[in-house]
């Protein structure tokens, strides 16, 4: 269930986040800090309204990955190492001359390819997204499954998603975790005569009908599928209100 | 490929995001802004430390939904109504006392259940996450699989997350998108032609070896997997380049 950093790795280094023209110097800390959480370290900016990006105070743990990003004067400067480049767009009204993916098909392609070679994915302006002379550089583009009336997300939040999924174990949909070990029959068995005991000395049980009472009450408890860790704190509260009523 | 909205309005309704004890109102409205970009309509707040939440600013396109925003007063109040309350934690050094799930996991859970009946996701403050007391009204767990190095997430990031893998299409991992057409034989041929002949006029072709450069282009022309609606657009610059070379 644990997410094993040492076989991904490699990988991971192969990624190149590219933010173009970002408006909000918080918005690149945020990009960071989730390139810190899932484990990618390449940050690259070109031509962002505020140098000072290095300062955002949004980068909580990511302040070396902020630190050694680097400053590219052009996408073409960006992406010159990488064997794959893959803008990132909500699809709005512009008219797209390239091939579209969604970020659950895409994120799986770029995958596989970042295990043998650098590869670049791209992020535009807040306002503007990235323009159409930014995605002729693009091999393909890759949207996030928003809903039609609300295309458009934050770019933090779009960094964070397009890296989870890349991140993401297909696998891990089905590990289920350890389950908490229910109680045995016979813990359950305990709780169920203390119980019925209380019951008794409280009055709750009329004595013409206690054995169907009995029956009820043990089914209850079977409904209630006791953890094997809780019996004997149940066991223990039951006890002491049992005391307590034997003391009236 | 299109997200499809009619088959999931209900259930989506059916989930609330409960912002406890948020610190910064932007942060609210982030969250608001990712629940729009995923359909989801239904927020709460609990004691938040900035009561003019509202006025968030980050939150494009989602005024209507901080508008409607209910304010409680506890967390019992903001799951009253819920069969199902799951928190998420980034599991710090506390020892936890619920099982954990990973998002991956934990979200075809969540989705289940809202198909049925009200389920509530609860997200902490910034600084501190969910208390023991604010997760003891909780059934279990839910993390983000982020690295060990770097478990904290920004709120905003990990509420699109979440809503995110809510909202995911497992299908769409196989969903290829249609392929750009192939240029047919016949147009790739005529392209390959075209650039025979600027070749043979720009002395690029030595007549002693033309068979073997002919191939030579030949397999080039086949490698570069032409599209069909690219070929007329080649053919157009290779008779331009052609006409151009026989004036001189």
């Amino acid at each position: 269930m644990r997410y094993d950093r040492s076989i991904s790795i490699e990988w991971k280094d192969n990624l190149r986040v590219v933010l173009v023209s970002t408006r909000n110097p918080l918005n690149i800390g945020a990009a960071a800090r989730a390139m810190a959480n899932f484990g990618f370290s390449r940050l690259r900016v070109v031509n962002p309204y505020d140098v000072a990006f290095r300062e955002a105070r949004s980068a909580v743990g990511a302040a070396p990955l902020l630190q050694s990003a680097e400053d590219c004067s052009s996408i073409a400067d960006a992406v010159a190492d990488c064997r794959l480049v893959v803008g990132t767009t909500s699809v709005g009204h512009r008219e797209l001359h390239h091939p579209i993916r969604r970020l659950e098909y895409g994120a799986r392609l770029i995958r596989r390819r970042l295990a043998q070679a650098p590869a670049a994915l791209l992020f535009g302006s807040e306002k503007f997204g990235l323009s159409n002379q930014d995605l002729s550089y693009c091999n393909w583009l890759m949207r996030i499954p928003t809903v039609d009336a609300n295309p458009s997300m934050n770019l933090g939040q779009a960094v964070a998603l397009c890296l989870y999924e890349l991140a993401r174990d297909p696998k891990a949909v089905k590990a289920r975790p350890a389950r908490t070990a229910a109680a045995t029959a016979a813990e359950t068995e305990q709780v169920t005569a203390v119980l019925i005991e209380a019951l008794q000395k409280s009055g709750y049980v009329n004595p013409t009908t206690a054995g169907s009472t009995e029956e009820k009450v043990r089914r209850l408890v079977r409904r209630l599928d006791i953890a094997s860790r809780d019996a004997p704190v149940l066991m223990g509260m039951l006890r002491q209100i049992l005391w307590k009523l034997g003391e009236q």
